[in-house]
């Protein structure tokens, strides 16, 4: 399986701030994405200002759209993203508008599970073009206490066998990432771990574990 | 049951496109969105100037938000929205956290249907705290030819029995008002309907049609 990358969330809703974070781990990290606190504080100028300044890496705009997919798609491929996430609630038709711009502007969409979905919807997006997921464990559920468990990773292997590459997010940490080894893992995203004091250190303890546990 | 309002949804990418329709039929409408693809295209810069040029609207952000309710409600709050909608698939700490602020701040949440609802989802809405909800018809399913239907009446009026108000969109004309009479309709929202050349009579249109389909 290919090596999962490792993507910086940036959720500040200042510019200023998401640009310093960014500019202390960019170099770090393969995926930078513009999260949907920021895409929503400061609208397309954020991605814009990201692209502008590293025009080389993979750049995500974190919408979780619902409605309006064409729309939504446009403006954030025009301003210079390379991915969207899509809420998988979205009606298949959202989806399909979504992905037809992407296609046309040569982006992909990610859809980001929330809510009750399940692998039929996921057959569904698969024969509809998507082939990227996020598995996500809501900010908020963490605060509350909920942990990575072995549905999620059932999940996520299930998505993963149906030919879905996994983004994984939610409080990831280096030392969890081997849980994930049997799964067709896209990126592990992290926020303030990678924007922190110790942003860089972690960042290299990501990857010094995903060259561990992904051994060709 | 109260009389239902009338919202315009401003649904273009620019600014200034969303400000002259606004103001081209603001004084025959209630409430005023933001809409997501104005609130992504511009960021809570655009609720800001909604808020300054009509500061006795009741003035909704539809963010559809599915994480971070804490952060992303209190950014909108803070840029004067009075209501704020959050995706049925949001988790229900992210819910809480949503309402959490919006009591705080004076405002209110919406929870705008999307995907695999259910009525058990909405008595636990209601279980905390949130009393509104939207019930869409996706732009991109009306596009594909999808109409109002029994099923759809049928599950608002289980929501409205439930407690809920419910806000309708989706291509909604004054013709179609009366279908809702059973219905605790908080407002049916426009957009393109009424930001058109013959905006400010169809807006006319939905209250004649309100106030003959609403006698107390």
């Amino acid at each position: 399986m290919k090596k999962p990358l490792l993507q910086l969330a940036l959720d500040s809703s200042g510019l200023e701030t998401a640009l310093l974070h960014a500019s202390r781990v960019a170099d770090h990290v393969d995926v930078i994405e513009a999260g949907t606190v920021l895409a929503f504080a400061q609208g397309m100028n954020a991605v814009r200002e990201l692209r502008a300044r590293y025009p080389s890496h993979r750049l995500v705009c974190d919408m979780k759209l619902l409605d309006a997919g064409e729309v939504l798609a446009a403006g954030a491929f025009s301003a210079g993203a390379d991915w969207i996430t899509v809420g998988a609630a979205a009606h298949i038709e959202t989806i399909s508008a979504a992905h037809r711009v992407a296609t046309q502007m040569g982006g992909e969409v990610q859809i980001e599970l929330f809510g009750h979905w399940t692998l039929e919807d996921a057959r569904l997006w698969i024969r509809h073009g998507i082939n990227q997921v996020i598995y996500h464990r809501s900010r908020d559920a963490q605060a509350a206490g909920v942990c990575w468990g072995e549905k999620d990773l059932t999940l996520m292997k299930a998505l993963s066998d149906l030919g879905m590459r996994v983004s994984v997010t939610g409080g990831i940490v280096p030392d969890d990432v081997h849980l994930f080894r049997e799964i067709d893992v896209q990126a592990f995203i992290a926020g303030r771990a990678l924007t922190g004091d110790n942003g860089v250190q972690m960042a290299e303890a990501f990857h010094a574990a995903i060259e561990r546990d992904w051994q060709e």
